[in-house]
């Protein structure tokens, strides 16, 4: 007689064991657009039982390595004070059991819990972002604590030069300048530096064994593959293979801790999108 | 050449001629169920325009009456106490006209923000009730100003013997009893005194002309007619004509302001939600 | 090896032999809500598949009956005055065969195609009319070949005293007064007359022989029960039950020709409607 | 740390101390109509977390029984025979433990399994059966373990005058016919008999003690409440309240297992199906 | 206290200042697949407030140019002739006042309405046309004013030589000859003229000051990114930036007037297709 | 007055004078992920009439060539040793005719059905396989008849050599290690081989004029042009061009059998997946 319902396929029992640590941060209050991305981190756990343990990509299987799945966090809707402490709080303890912590959003605004903790833990740490959007705006409607502002609130920790981003194509003149005034290195989507940008940076990443977090919202992936998403951003990375190759040179760095955010399963009624997420997570964690 | 989008059908250009004042909160961060009453306004007004302005039940037509649409407010997601505030100024704005504000929401913690406004005008307010909810919780999750705890913050500033709820179906066991107490009138479903109860009442609130607020969660009604609500809650009222009746009946007494609040279009692909809703907002309208 | 698809549960090869005949009319040009319309006769012959061929409410089997299905016409989109002429000359020589023509729409403005055909060969013909919504405006946007027009346009045929509708709850005041000046004997749902009016007058048409058309737009049922079609109007007949109660009243008289029209089955994702409807013609054959 | 997913509200850890046992049967391979009956189970446990532990109508809380949620048994796909073996052998398990095994399914076929373990261990067994369809079949294209036959199946167990059926509207003229010759006792909806035939045999029965095998395909509702199931069949139970009544009857007998079966939680995208399947769960536990 | 509603993001109220101006084109009575390009500039409309007004590709911004919101033309459903006559005549009010028309429709007969007015005022005018269909055919069913047939139509004005086609992959062999006669420059997706033959073209034509007007069919972009359309088919354009690039070529030379058509908003309940649709009209208004 | 429902566009009445047979296998009760193929069949024939006969692409018009569409095999759900029998029985009399059976699916597991006629025919039998999964499993969950064996079970006809698979990027460790201890050859998708792979075989095939099965799994399409099927992977073929240049490379060879496989319509609302799965089967049977 098994308990009621299991975690993502293939993770251990024994939290003492594992190296990575699941977390679902089920948050969506600050969203603007379609909100959902609350039923993220479950429809992942869910999907991932259509998928096989083994990936032919990497030739290696969720069974050879040892993850737990900590399950959802109970987050507080619309106080986000106190959802990123219980966010920022869980995180250290994953940290402190010497642990990486894999967040499963909810929305991004989740991630500044995530990266409050790392940098406490990681003084140097170094932030790399993947997203449709720059997220650099100072405030949403008067809201600081928002999904819109998120890497701002990051950047608020780790100041200038430890941003990079990746496949951004949408922001106001507001956010480009800011960042190009050299507070991030934020790489459009299509440029000839974009590509290049990571593969140099995530060298030099790991060449310094400089602490990493990497955080991937879903969005940066074109809509055809990703519509479940709550603003879904036409020109995005439009293979699964490219955006996967691109997070495989980001893990020879030293990635500490990560997550995938802004999956919004009730907007794509066909279940591809929380297939598609999942997958990628197997891979992720199969890379770290 | 016209504006490029009209608001609730028959509505009227001139706001100082209206006698009424729809006013959108389209605010859902608090909502811990599935998300989406932010779209509530919105597609009350653009089903609107599959009515027609007449109704027959009340032999009245929306071109008598005078009424203007002031379009939705722009509300900070995630920040519940700055959207409250906003939904307040709007409110005591609309009644300082010596107008009536009927809101749409919206999740029903924007209740609260209205209820403010009207009891300040009014320190004798009486409140009406309808709902599947008792959402007299003290907090939920620790938080306050949550959807699922807007009455009892509204008997914070009404206090005992001065609300009266129907249709209520769904609350924690404390919840009962607090009603119980002596704090609410609260007339489950069902009930014999139930639609006695509401008769009673209306009248003698009529006869002492008491202010009366009136709010109607949308999920009052059974799921079968009104899916597109984020806690649908089976055994509620299954018929239109029933809940217009009582309606209709607690119009009698004197009603200085309403609100139908927590329909979420999203949820129902056959958009028979919102054309529910919207032939109600055109009969309150009406008999108002 | 069988033909690539049937038609409707239970009918048969043989033209010949058939009593009644029904007939596909793929039409909603003239829409003003929801389209979709045109896929009510696929929906309803698919789902047909899903019934048994016995009734155990009239303990009568289809295939102790003898009808055929002759598919779909193949109308052209917004052509109405060709669509309609390909009806009218389809339902005659089906009528000149001595068989009771059975359409399908579409749209309600494809009845006008079918009641000229058969007022032509009836000339002191009937009409019982089913529907939300009342049907009698002289125009709609200045298009006279409408189906927010069709009981008007039918009027035009069989005069006054001719006309009576059932489950009427939308309408202008216009068509509500013109109604009432004598034209048609307009029943509101839910008036006392309302079905004593049916019995008595079914039972008058009956006595006398008079041959009737039964025209029936599936949105008098209640939206809960028919969320598929394009103008759901709230308040309607809430049961199957009680509906078929009234239709089997009416094929006590002499119901001369048929249809159901306003099948709109994209509209409703779960298939119910179509579903509800299929057994409606179930019913509706056995009866006949 | 929480473990990944619990089950359904407000059950225990403690397998030992529980008097019910939920168990899922997720399979629909012998489904005719629309598959997803594989859904029901995950989407009732899911669901389960949106209402509150307490009924206030039958003024009991889920805290304050004890009942241990098993999970889903892994059934093999296309593999009837297998498949009953496997829920036969846990259902006999549960029962030897002296608890009372509640199935989730799962298409109707999985009742098979249950009766065969409950019959084996109480001999006397009678089974009360709700459904819109008769399932009395010898069989279904040539199969006999169907859907469409499981209670002739059970039948050839229990024999005849030990099967009760209720809310029944759809099957063959031999369905009705062979019930008719004394098999079992049929009661189609909306017949005099229907209601004091269910009260006076739960009276009989529990005057006798006779152990009682309650199932429930919840496709004895309406499709307007209930739209989320494979064949949904116009004209049922259109009152979440009436079939609640109907099944507190039933539980003052000596009831010793349930089943739900039938949710096809994919063919209701509102939702409203699963909440409403959870919440006739969560009475269903409190009744017994 | 705003408007109900207001346009697209960005738009300016002043009429007399706007440079360009939206006008929405609510039509698809002849549609012959899948109903519903009428919900197209809503859907439009709504999706825009979830874009930035900034486009870091034009680097431009919709607040930096003038352009007005329209909002939509009543169309007469139904009835096609009277339906391009009010387009036809608001397409020549709006060139009339010195401004740019751009027309959201609508099924792509709309655009007939457009070119005749667009060519009434400019005798030498050019069509580029992206679609995936030819839309050559004589008549469609013996309806001339059909979607089928209104490049044709379109050619029955402008002449041999005025017509360019790109991305084309569908309609029968007489269209394809027709087009081989030298009616049009008919250019197939895929073949090797397709992307010089429109950089040449747009030279030549920008080289002569030729007056264009545009006419982009939604569906020349693949099913994969625009699902939302009538007649999806299969192998157009799947890349966003594809499409851009070949719109910002045609916009060097002198466009007059434009339009974007056959987004039906309500076949992608995603509502991916209405936010790339927004997304392309805010980059083709930041291009004129 | 034509028959109800046609078949696939273009198909000829005359069997005896076709050359290429269509036959619906709408079986999916092995399906472990999401069901639904058993649609297939069907919506691949409704949107066939959205298509032009022509394609442009090959330059031929399905006019011009003879296939009989022979509907859909009625086959007993859970069953899989009867379905399979009914589908071997019914390929072997379409071979036996001398015509080529092309099965429309249905989940991949009656890919064996028709194999077993083919290959009882044709003993030098090749099957050339396009698919996400490798479906090399011995059993799943016990079960030999499963779709994730049925490659597996083929072999077993066929024997080492025989076998070509394309586009794999799915399943355990074991099937591609089985599968590289040279039982079948495995094409992973994206690896050098890949494309050269399919040309040279092609060739080789072609000359040799082996006679070749071919099997496409429909979900060897990424999901972003390929929603609708039960277990869609991400990484697939992402282009309809692709995807076709090899299948037009399969047709060179020696083709005696065909199929297409594991669409699910009911997965994806848009309609978007069958429509393309209807022109990929119009352009297979041109390509014959």
């Amino acid at each position: 007689m098994n308990a009621a319902s299991p975690g993502f396929i293939g993770c251990t029992d024994n939290y003492n064991a594992a190296r990575t640590v699941l977390l679902g941060a089920p948050y969506d209050s600050t969203t603007s657009g379609r909100p959902g991305a609350r039923f993220g981190p479950g429809a992942i756990r869910t999907e991932s039982w259509g998928l096989e343990t083994y990936s032919p990509i990497l030739e290696r299987d969720l069974e050879d390595i040892a993850f737990f799945d900590a399950g959802d966090l109970e987050l507080p809707f619309g106080e986000s004070t106190g959802a990123l402490a219980l966010i920022e709080q869980q995180t250290s303890a994953i940290l402190e059991a010497g642990k990486l912590p894999f967040l499963l959003g909810g929305e991004h605004l989740v991630t500044l819990g995530a990266v409050r903790a790392t940098a406490a833990r990681y003084p140097d740490l170094h932030l790399i972002h993947f997203d449709a959007h720059a997220d650099l705006r100072e405030d949403y409607l008067g809201v600081k604590l928002s999904h819109a502002c998120v890497i701002r609130r990051c950047w608020e920790i780790l100041g200038d030069g430890r941003i990079a981003q990746f496949g951004i194509r949408s922001g106001t003149r507001e956010e480009f300048e800011w960042a190009k005034a050299g507070h991030t290195a934020l790489h459009r989507i299509g440029h000839e530096c974009y590509v290049e940008g990571l593969g140099k940076l995530a060298e030099e990443l790991s060449a310094k064994r400089v602490p990493v977090y990497l955080t991937v919202d879903i969005d940066v992936l074109d809509p055809s593959i990703m519509p479940g998403t709550g603003t879904p951003d036409a020109g995005g990375i439009s293979s699964f293979h490219e955006l996967l190759s691109m997070l495989l040179w980001v893990f020879r760095a030293n990635v500490v801790a990560c997550d995938l955010v802004e999956l919004a399963p009730n907007l794509d009624p066909t279940g591809v999108s929380s297939a598609t997420a999942a997958k990628l997570v197997r891979e992720m964690l199969l890379a770290i």
